[in-house]
C-alpha cells in the first residue's frame, strides 16, 4: 500500500505537470515565511501542551533508537569511522553507544547516527520513508551529554525535532526523493538544528539562523544505496544540525528565509513544495506520531509474508511441510527474488529466506540474516519449498500464504496490512524483544534491561545524557 | 534501504519525464565513469608533468589565499565561529591562519575556510564563479601540520583539487548555480576530498571513496549571501572533503558512481551537465591555470570603472574635478547603484565609492571600504560629482570614464578589459601589494614579507605546514 500510494504520487506529480516551484508559486498564495514560523512554533511550544499519544510515540522511538543504535554499534562500518575520526576528536564527553569508547559530542553525534542506520533497521517516517531518530537522538543524546537537561526537556526537543523534519519532509516529498535525495539525512538536519537549538534554549532569532545554518548543509544521496556512506547520512545530518544550532547560539547569521526564500533550500533541493505541510496545523497534528518501527530486518515488501509465517507457525511443524505458496503483489520477486541467497545481506533480499525464517524461528530479525542461517540446511531445504505466485491486483501491503502439509492439510493466512504498519503498529512488548535481540551480544541482559526501563521513563530522569552512558560499555 | 530505493525507482518510472537527466542520457552516449576517471587521473599525476605557468598560477593562487584568510582572520564572523566550535576542538595540531588559536584539522579547515571568503575578495574561476582555494588550501594546509608533506606535493595536491572542483563546475553550471547552489560550497568538496586523498597517498579505489563520500556533502545556498553563512560554505567544503579523504583512508565505502550515477551528485544537484568537460584533456588542459584574483574588494561589475578611475588618478587633483561620467553596462547600476552608503559593506554596492576612492587612494581594497572611509567628507563630496549613464551595448567587462576639470580639460579613458581578468591578468607585484594590505594590522610586516616567500618557494619546503604556522600570531 505503502509502495502504491508513493506510485501514484509520483504519477500524480507527472501528470499534473511536474512544476518549478516558480511556477508553483506563481499559482499559489505567497510563500509564507516558513524558516520564522517554524523557529516561532519550536521556540515557544510547551511540553504540557503535548498529548500523551505524542509523548507515548516519543518514548517508543526512543526505545527503537537506542536499540538500533547499540545494535549496530559493532559493525565494522562504525569501527571504520572511528578509525579515521577518533585522532581528531575533542574533550571525551559523550559515549558511542554499545561501545567503549568516547569522543566530543560532534564527533558522537556523527558516530551514533552511522550506527543507528547499519541495519537498516530503524524507525520509519511512512509518507517520506523519513527514519526521523537518527539525525535527531544522536545530536541531542550528545549535546545531553555537555549539558545537563531535564528527561521532559530531552523527550520534548526529540518531539519537535521529528515534527520538524518530517513536515519539511512531506512538503518536498517526493519530488526531492526521486531527483536522488536520502531524504533522511538531506531533511534530517532540521530536525537536529531544532532540536539541539531548542535544548540550548535558543531564541527565535537564533533559531531562525540554526534552521538556516543547517539548510546549506543537506546530507544525502540514494546513489550510496549498498555502501557505508548510506548510514553515514543519518550521522552526519545530526553533526550538522548540532554545528548549526552551536553557531546559532553565538549569533553566527543565516538568511531568514533560508528554506523557503529565492536561491533557498526548496528551490535547490526539490522541483516542488507544498509550505502548507509545514505550516498548518503546528501543535495540532503531530507527524511524529506517526512514527513506525521495522518488526524485521529487511525491506518493507516482505513484512506481510513474513508477517503470515510467523502466524502459521505454531499451528505446524516445518518437518510437516510439503509446499508452501505466496501470493503476493510482484513487486515481491523484483525486490526479493532471490531463490539461492548464500549470505546474510542476500538473505535480505530473499522472500523465500524470508518466510523460511519466520516459519523456523518466529522471528526476522537482524540474527536470522545472518551468513550461517542463511547457509543452515534446515533453513536451505524449507525455502525450497517456497513458490511465489503474484498479481498486481494484490497491493504491496497484503498477501495470501497457503501452506500444504504432507497429511493432506492446509493452512492459509490472509495478510491486509502487515504488523508494524501505522494501522497495526509493534507492541511495547515487541518493541521490547527487537530491543533484546539487537543488544544481546553487545550489552549484558542486566544492562539491556536497565536501559529500556530509562527509556520508556525518560520523563523521570533528571539527566538525559545518563541515557547515553547507560549504553556505553 | 536498497528495497526503498527500487521501489523509488519503480514509483519515478511510473512517472515518466520527471527526470531531465534521464531524458538527455538517453539522447547521448553512456554517461563515462567520472568518478573512477577522475580517481585514476588524481592518483596518478605526475608533478613533473605539470606545465610551468600551471605550478606558476598554483603559487599565485596560494599567495592570494594566504592573503585573504590572514586578512578575514580577524571579523567578528571567524569569532563567532571559534567561540561555537573551540570547546569541542581536538588536538590543537593546526593553526588558525592569522591568530593564535590552535585546532584540530578538521575544525581548522572550517575556520581557515571561512576567513578566506568573508571579504569575498578570494580568487574566482570565471566560468563557474568558483572559489577555487578556499575548499581546497583550507584543507590541505590543515593537514599539513598532521602529517608532514613536502611542498611540491602541497602544490601538486592543490592544483589537482583545483582542477576537480573546476571541472566539475563546468560539467554543471550554469544549470546547478541556477538552481540555488552557493557552487564553491557544492563542488568544492570534490576539491577538498581529492587534494587531501592525494596528500595521504590514496589508492585509486579508495580516491574513488573520498570523492563519494565527498558527494554526499554538497554545502552551500545562495540565499545565504549577505549573511555570516555565505562564508561558512568553503570552510565547510574543506572539512568535509577532509572527512570524506579520511573515512576512505580507512575504507569508509561509497558507490563507485556517486557523481555520474542514477541518484547521485549530478542528478540531485543539477539538471544538465556535460561530463566532457570533466573528462577530456585531463593532463594536457588546466583549468586551476585560469584562476584569477580580485584586484578590489567589491563586486566584479565595478571593476572597469575602478581601474579607470586609478589610471587617470596622476593626471589630476581631486580638487580640480568638475563632474565625474561613467558609462557602463544596466548592470553596473542594478548591482551596485546606491548614491550614499553609509557603511563600509554598502560602499561595496556604490560604484559611486568605488570611483571615488579609485580616484583618491589609487585603491579600492578592504581599507576602502572602512566605515570611516565611506563618511569621509572629501569621498562623500567627490562621489556626488559621479553620473553614470547605462548602455546595453556595453558589455559588463567594459567602460568609459570621463573626467571633466574645472580648468575645462577632459580626461577620459577606456577599459576593454579591466585587471583582474584572465586577459589582464594581476601581476605579482599586485598580488604582493595586496597581500600587505590585507595583513596590514594583522601580522607585522616583516612576518608577512616572510610568509609571501614561503608561497612563492613553496616547492622548496621540505614541510608545507610550516606555512600555516608562519600565517600564525
Amino acid at each position: 500500500m505503502l509502495l502504491d500510494r508513493r506510485a501514484a504520487m509520483a504519477a500524480s506529480a507527472a501528470a499534473t505537470g511536474a512544476s518549478l516551484i516558480t511556477k508553483a508559486q506563481a499559482q499559489t498564495p505567497p510563500t509564507p515565511d516558513v524558516t520564522r514560523l517554524l523557529a516561532r512554533y519550536v521556540t515557544s511550544a510547551r511540553f504540557e501542551d503535548l498529548p500523551e499519544h505524542v509523548r507515548r510515540e516519543g518514548r517508543r522511538t526512543l526505545l527503537n533508537y537506542v536499540g538500533v543504535a547499540v545494535g549496530g554499534s559493532r559493525h565494522e562500518t562504525v569501527d571504520r569511522a572511528l578509525k579515521a575520526i577518533s585522532p581528531f576528536s575533542g574533550k571525551p564527553e559523550a559515549n558511542v553507544l554499545g561501545r567503549r569508547e568516547r569522543l566530543d559530542i560532534l564527533n558522537a553525534a556523527l558516530v551514533n547516527g552511522i550506527s543507528s542506520h547499519i541495519f537498516d533497521y530503524d524507525d520509519t517516517h511512512l509518507k517520506t520513508i523519513i527514519h526521523p531518530a537518527g539525525p535527531v537522538v544522536s545530536a541531542i543524546l550528545a549535546l545531553a551529554q555537555h549539558r545537563q537537561v531535564s528527561g521532559t526537556d530531552f523527550l520534548h526537543a526529540m518531539i519537535l525535532g521529528i515534527e520538524t523534519e518530517c513536515r519539511i519532509g512531506n512538503a518536498v516529498y517526493p519530488s526531492h526523493y526521486d531527483m536522488g535525495w536520502h531524504i533522511t539525512g538531506s531533511c534530517g538536519m532540521f530536525g537536529s538544528a531544532v532540536a539541539c537549538g531548542r535544548l540550548l534554549g535558543l531564541t527565535e532569532q537564533r533559531m531562525v539562523w540554526a534552521l538556516g545554518v543547517a539548510a546549506s548543509q543537506p546530507v544525502g544521496l540514494k546513489v550510496q544505496f549498498g555502501s557505508m556512506t548510506k548510514s553515514m547520512h543519518p550521522g552526519r545530518a545530526a553533526q550538522n544540525g548540532l554545528t548549526a544550532a552551536l553557531l546559532a547560539q553565538q549569533d553566527f547569521t543565516a538568511d531568514a528565509k533560508a528554506l523557503e526564500g529565492k536561491d533557498g533550500w526548496a528551490q535547490a533541493v526539490s522541483r516542488q513544495v507544498r509550505w502548507e505541510e509545514v505550516t498548518q496545523g503546528l501543535g495540532s497534528r503531530y507527524e511524529a506520531a506517526l512514527n513506525t518501527y521495522k518488526p524485521f530486518a529487511c525491506g518493507i515488501v516482505t513484512h506481510p509474508a513474513i508477517d503470515a509465517a510467523i502466524q502459521l507457525r505454531d499451528q505446524l511443524r516445518t518437518d510437516q511441510i510439503q509446499a508452501i505458496e505466496l501470493h503476493a503483489n510482484p513487486l515481491v520477486l523484483s525486490l526479493t527474488g532471490k531463490t539461492d541467497p548464500q549470505s546474510g545481506l542476500e538473505g535480505k533480499f530473499s522472500i523465500y529466506h524470508c518466510i523460511a525464517v519466520g516459519l523456523v524461528f518466529g522471528a526476522a530479525g537482524e540474527k536470522q540474516f545472518q551468513d550461517a542461517v542463511v547457509r543452515d540446511p534446515r533453513i536451505v531445504s524449507l525455502r525450497k519449498l517456497v513458490t511465489v505466485k503474484t498479481d498486481p491486483a494484490v497491493s504491496a501491503a497484503q498477501c495470501d500464504l497457503v501452506i500444504r502439509l504432507k497429511d493432506g492439510r492446509v493452512l492459509s493466512r490472509h495478510i491486509e496490512t502487515a504488523i508494524g504498519s501505522t494501522q497495526k503498529p509493534m507492541s511495547d512488548a515487541a518493541l521490547e524483544a527487537k530491543f533484546l535481540d539487537l543488544s544481546d551480544g553487545v550489552l549484558p541482559r542486566p544492562q539491556a534491561d536497565k536501559l529500556m526501563q530509562l527509556c520508556w521513563q525518560i520523563e523521570r530522569q533528571a539527566d538525559a545524557g545518563g541515557l547515553a552512558r547507560a549504553a556505553a560499555v
